[in-house]
C-alpha cells in the first residue's frame, strides 16, 4: 500500500476549522488508498504563546524544562487532528515524537535525529490508516524530551519520510519556492522543480522556506519533498534529485538574506588559543558561523565573520566571556550588511556566472564587501538599503 | 537525607504567583536539609478547558487520544515549577509521569499504577533537590499514555511516597479532614488525626476529601498521609495507621454522600445469565457499584443498586444494551436519594452504635430505606429533602 508523510505547520492547524478541513482531506487520500503519516506543529501561535509565560517567570529558564513545555503544544495539536479523525470514521493513532521512536543527541532545545525505528510504523499501521505524529520533538538517552529547533517539524516529517521510504509533502502557508522572494520582487517565477543542492543553497543563502537540515535529509535518502500551499489547488514545488531534472539553467534562483549579522574581532597579536577558544565557544553555543575572512599582519589579526541575527544574544555572551581572559580584544557587531546569492546547480557547467553577476553589480552602482563561491553559488555581501535593487538586477540579468 | 512527597492540586497552583509562592517554601524547606518530590496538578481550570475544546469536536473522543491532550496539563505546571525553583537558586527536574517511571494498566482515562522504579529517585537526587512530577499520569504496556481518573494525582504522590518509603502530604484548599461536611453542619470539628479505615469510610461513603484509593494504598504501604490547606499555618489532619492513634471514639465523622444515584432493575424470570451480563457490563465499564439488593420471588427477580451519579451515562448505555437481548427487562433510575453514614474505628469495641442512631433517625421523623453496615461504617438511605437535618441529628447525639 502507498504510504506517504504529510506535514502541516502550526499556521495551517492555527484552529478547529482548519484542522477538521484538513482531517476531511486526509480521509479522502485514505478511501483512495494509502496509509498516511501526518506530522503538525503547535496550533498557530501556542508556543509564541509559552515562551511569553516562560519569558514572564525566568530571565535564564533551564532548556530541559524549556523542552518539556514547548512539546506540549504539538502533544495536543496530535491529540485533536487524530480525534477528529476517528470522530469522521478515519482510524488513526496519536503519536508524540518519543512514541513515534524518535530518539535525538545534543542540546535540548536544537537536538537532532539520531535514530528513528521503522518497525513503530509497521505494527501501528495494522490497525490504523492515518499516524498523527507530534513535529519538532524527540527524547534524548537520558530520557529526557527535547526539541529539534528551527524548521524542526519539517525535520521530523523528512526523518519519518526516510525511515517509511516514502514521500514527504510538506504543507506551508506560501504556494511554493520561488526563484526568489517575492516580496522582494514582485515578478518571481514559481519553480514546479528544484533540485534538493539548489534548494539546499536557497536555504542555507536565506530563501528560508525550508530549513537546510530538512533538505540535506531528504537529499542523503533520496526522498523526494514537496512543498505547496494547505488545501489549496495551486501546484507546488517538487524537490529532488539532480539527476531526474531534465532542463538546467545557470541560475535557478536569487536568494536575499537580511538576518545577518557581521563581526568583526580585532586583537594586538596572532594569538591561536584566542581563536582556539573563541571556535570552542561557537561550537558549544551552537552559533553557526557563515564567511569569515582573516587578516594577520604586524598589527595583530582581525578575524570578520558573519552569523544568523537571531544568535545575537549568544554571541554577546561568547565575546563578553573572551574579553575578560583576552583584555584588549575588541570587538565590533554590525548589521547594516545584507547577502545576496544566486543558485543554480548549472553552474557547474556554465561560466562566466561570476563575472557576469559582477558587472551586473558594477553597472547598477552596488559595492559588495565580500564574495563566497560554493559549487553551485556565488554570494555577495552588499549594503542592506541595496538588497532589493539587486534582486532585481540580477534576477533580470540572468533571465530567471 | 529525609525525603518527602508533596502534592499541590489544581486549584493551588492556578496562577503564576501561586506557584512561585509555593516554590518559595519549597526552597525554605530544601534548606532544612530535605529532599523533596512535588507532584502537581494542571493549573486552575486547564483540565476544564480542554475537555470543552473535545466536546467541541466530537461526542466521542477516542479515549487514548483524550489522555494524550489531558496529560499536557501537568507537563505544563511540571515545566513552570521547576523553571521557577531553578530560577531562585534550587536544583529542580521536572518529569512527567513516565519519565518518573509510573507504569499503569487499565483503562486509558481510568488507570491503575501497576509499578514504580525507586532507582529512577535516588538517581535523579544525585543532581537535583526537588524533583516535580506531573501527576495524574502513567505509560501503559503498549506505550501510549494514560491518565489515572479521579483524584489520580492524590494516587501519584502516594504511590510515590510508598516506593520512596516516606510521607506523603497533600496540600488543597481545605483545612483538614472534618468530622462532617462544614458546609452541611457549620459547627463540624477538624480533626487533627484519623487512623486510615475511617478515612476510607469516609472517601468511600462521599466525604470526598481525598479518593479511597490513594488513602488505601497509603494504608497498604503504611505512608503517613499529611492533609491540609497550602500555604496556611492552620494545622491539617494526619491520616496515619489505626495502631497509632490512643484515644478512639465510637464514632469519629459523619458523612452525607449526595453523588448517589439509585438504580432498579424487574425482569419478569429468575435469570441468572441476565444478571451475569449485568455485572460483567458493570466492571467492563468500572462502575462501581455500591448497595446491592435482590428479591426473587414467583414475580421474577428484582435488583436495586446504588451508584455514583456521575456514571448516569455509562449505566444508561449499559441498560439500553441488555433491553435489546432481555426485552422484557424494565428499568428505573432515581437520584432522590442520599446516603448518610456514620464512621468510626471505635464501633469495633462499642455495641450500640447502630441502635442509637436508628433512634435518633426514627425521633427525628427521617424514614430509611436501605441500611447496610461495614466493620466501621453504618449507612443508611434516607430522602435527599432531609440530608442536612440527620447529619445535625446524629452529629449531635453522638457527641462527635
Amino acid at each position: 500500500m502507498k504510504r506517504s508523510v504529510l506535514k502541516f505547520g502550526g499556521s495551517s492547524v492555527s484552529d478547529f476549522t482548519k484542522i477538521k478541513n484538513i482531517a476531511e482531506m486526509l480521509k479522502d487520500r485514505i478511501e483512495n488508498g494509502e496509509q498516511l503519516i501526518v506530522v503538525v506543529s503547535a496550533m498557530g501561535k501556542t508556543t509564541d504563546q509559552l515562551m511569553e509565560n516562560v519569558a514572564a517567570l525566568t530571565a535564564e529558564p533551564k532548556q530541559q524544562e524549556l523542552a518539556l513545555l514547548l512539546t506540549t503544544g504539538e502533544q495536543q495539536t496530535v491529540s485533536y487532528l487524530s480525534m477528529i479523525l476517528n470522530d469522521i470514521g478515519v482510524n488513526a493513532k496519536a503519536m508524540t515524537g518519543y512514541q513515534a521512536g524518535i530518539k535525538t543527541v545534543g542540546h535540548h532545545l536544537k537536538s537532532r535525529i539520531a535514530e528513528i525505528n521503522p518497525e513503530t510504523f509497521d505494527k501501528a499501521f495494522e490497525t490504523n490508516d492515518v499516524l498523527v505524529v507530534a513535529g519538532f520533538q524527540g527524547i534524548n538517552e537520558e530520557f529526557e524530551l527535547t526539541t529539534l529547533g528551527r524548521g524542526g517539524s519539517d525535520t521530523t516529517a523528512v526523518a519519518l519520510a526516510a525511515a517509511n521510504q516514502t514521500p514527504c509533502e510538506i504543507y506551508t502557508d506560501v504556494d511554493g519556492v520561488y526563484a526568489t522572494d517575492p516580496r522582494v520582487y514582485k515578478d518571481a517565477k514559481r519553480l514546479s522543480i528544484v533540485s534538493y543542492e539548489e534548494m539546499m543553497e536557497m536555504s542555507a543563502l536565506g530563501a528560508g522556506v525550508l530549513e537546510t537540515r530538512s533538505v540535506e535529509l531528504a537529499n542523503n535518502y533520496n526522498i523526494p519533498l514537496y512543498l505547496g500551499r494547505t488545501l489549496s489547488n495551486v501546484k507546488g514545488t517538487w524537490i529532488m534529485s539532480q539527476t531526474e531534472i531534465l532542463e538546467k539553467k545557470a541560475v535557478t534562483g536569487v536568494a536575499l538574506d537580511t538576518h545577518m549579522m557581521h563581526v568583526t574581532i580585532s586583537y594586538p597579536l596572532s594569538d591561536n588559543q584566542l581563536l582556539t577558544a573563541l571556535f570552542t565557544e561557537l561550537e558549544e553555543g551552537q552559533v553557526n558561523v557563515d564567511m569569515i575572512s582573516q587578516i594577520v599582519n604586524l598589527d595583530g589579526l582581525q578575524l570578520s565573520f558573519s552569523i544568523k541575527d537571531t544568535d545575537l544574544t549568544q554571541i554577546k555572551g561568547i565575546l563578553e566571556k573572551l574579553s575578560e581572559s583576552y583584555k584588549a580584544l575588541d570587538y565590533n557587531l554590525n548589521d547594516e550588511y545584507v547577502k545576496i546569492s544566486l543558485i543554480g546547480s548549472g553552474m557547474r557547467d556554465m561560466s562566466g556566472v561570476a563575472s557576469k553577476a559582477f558587472i551586473s553589480l558594477i553597472n547598477a552602482g552596488i559595492p559588495f564587501y565580500q564574495t563566497t563561491t560554493s559549487e553551485i553559488s556565488i554570494s555577495y555581501v552588499i549594503d542592506a538599503k541595496n538588497g532589493e535593487r539587486a534582486v532585481e538586477e540580477l534576477y533580470q540579468a540572468f533571465d530567471i
